[in-house]
């Protein structure tokens, strides 16, 4: 039996090296996508490699998208990636971090690639938890994107294929990912999560991303293997 | 009163000319994107340059994505573009020169765009007549993608902006697009349609396109001033 293809959304963080090693224990071949999209810290697509590598990935490709042609996020212009000491201390609402339809640039390259694999499965590790002030990780966008999907190819409308976008982790906690992941094997010290890291990898510790990173550890009760400047 | 802002998706053909020219009547100011997308002929940029240019655009952007990446289409791959002698004689069904997801992926790009400048209007030359074989340029496509794109942005869900895409050639026979565009003034002969021109900007003649923007003039009883090899 030919086993069945997913396009996994790869960033080199934590969520999406968790949701790689469940459709891996799903049963999929992994064909993984990364994105080089302006962003700040090139070392995130290194951590992308490291993590396809690690969890036997058939395919690895990282798409050219400049998104700093347009601007407006803290995460490809000169704009300061805000910091604080705790997960309590975090700005609410839409953060600065926020990328202008990130995920919807995202998920329209991993739908290309999947028509032309024959794959019917996408999985992103977005989470409406720890992350519901991203417009584009609730559940009720991603319904949209899959119901859009179905419409949008050839395969779809040729072949009656349906496509579905998988988001394992959509209602988990971060404690609740890092047991899961860790459960799975995934080597954690591979991922990055931090937004603004040394150029040598190191993570922040006081980002958005390393709080709840640090107290997603600390609430599983696993030892946080990070690497934190401070 | 501040002119309301549109983006354009600017291909440097016939219909997105005759799209820009409408949104302008009206009342739009105009942000034209295109893409560099590993399609083979790069003359089309020249051409959505000068159509920018020929209506007033306030801005116009070319946006770097390589689709070659992914392959499976005849206008990025090494593919040979069907070539017939007339509209009658053209294949039926999903054409080689679908690029899966193409649509998905521009107007992903082009809502991104959008929220960053504040535009709440997206316009995209999408027929669903003469191009039935493209799924992606179908009405309930469309909707579909305005319904997600009303969920994937910060201006929509913390503003509560209505992001709408305009699709004004939907419903339109080549020569009625004709017609309008020349009431509006496009000059066409800015405009290359061919999916194989020359690298001079000859449109081949026989290819899908050159077909049915001859049989549209023809139709429109308006001169055709295309410079066709035959």
């Amino acid at each position: 039996m030919t086993q069945k293809k997913a396009v996994i959304l790869l960033s080199g963080g934590l969520d999406s090296a968790t949701t790689a090693a469940i459709a891996k224990a799903q049963g999929f071949a992994l064909y993984g996508i990364s994105f080089r999209y302006g962003q700040r810290h090139a070392v995130e697509l290194q951590a992308a490699s490291r993590v396809a590598q690690h969890l036997g990935f058939e395919e690895h490709k990282t798409a050219e998208i400049d998104l700093r042609l347009f601007g407006g996020s803290a995460l490809t212009d000169n704009i300061a990636v805000p910091k604080s000491n705790s997960v309590e201390e975090m700005g609410k609402g839409i953060p600065v971090t926020y990328v202008p339809a990130r995920n919807t640039i995202f998920l329209s390259f991993a739908l290309a690639w999947a028509e032309v694999l024959g794959a019917n499965d996408i999985f992103i590790g977005v989470n409406a938890v720890d992350y519901s002030g991203y417009p584009d990780c609730r559940p009720e966008y991603i319904a949209a994107y899959e119901a859009m999907a179905n419409l949008a190819t050839a395969s779809a409308v040729e072949k009656g294929i349906r496509l579905q976008i998988h988001t394992p982790l959509i209602h988990l906690t971060k404690a609740q990912i890092i047991t899961e992941g860790t459960r799975l094997g995934v080597d954690y010290r591979l991922t990055i999560s931090c937004y603004d890291p040394t150029e040598d990898g190191k993570a922040c510790g006081h980002c958005d991303s390393c709080l709840l990173r640090r107290k997603g550890f600390a609430d599983a009760h696993i030892t946080d293997v990070t690497a934190y400047q401070s």
